[in-house]
């Protein structure tokens, strides 16, 4: 069993308003030296698979088949045994 | 100038539809090999802080106020210089 930490994040050029939602939310709570917030998703997924190598290989293609959109943003993993 | 990289998990317990959606589509798109999935929120924050130690407890306020529902959540982050 593996498990995969999926990071989904915006392209840097992307306009992301729910991060500027939130830069501005903290700051009206009074965290004034936030310069700025990007917001992502994160999705910690559990998989059975025979090698580090195929479990690489299958998180990936989740990633460019549902879990990301490659347009509009970027994605990483780790994988751990376990 | 760091980055706070956070992560807000729902807590173990908390019924999560967001990520049983995920893991049925994922299973539907043929990855049968995927045993769960748990959905989460993953932030960047730059902030101004004169030491490692003030970004930390700036940002870990910013979670207990902002980021995070402490009743069904729980936060981590890292920190970068730079």
């Amino acid at each position: 069993m593996y498990l995969a930490r999926v990071y989904v994040t915006l392209k840097p050029t992307v306009n992301d308003p729910q991060g500027l939602t939130i830069e501005g939310s903290l700051k009206s709570l009074g965290f004034e030296t936030v310069d700025s917030v990007r917001a992502g998703k994160y999705m910690e997924i559990r998989l059975d698979a025979a090698s580090e190598a195929e479990a690489k290989s299958s998180v990936t293609e989740m990633c460019k088949k549902l879990l990301a959109n490659p347009v509009i943003e970027d994605f990483r993993f780790e994988l751990d045994e376990g």
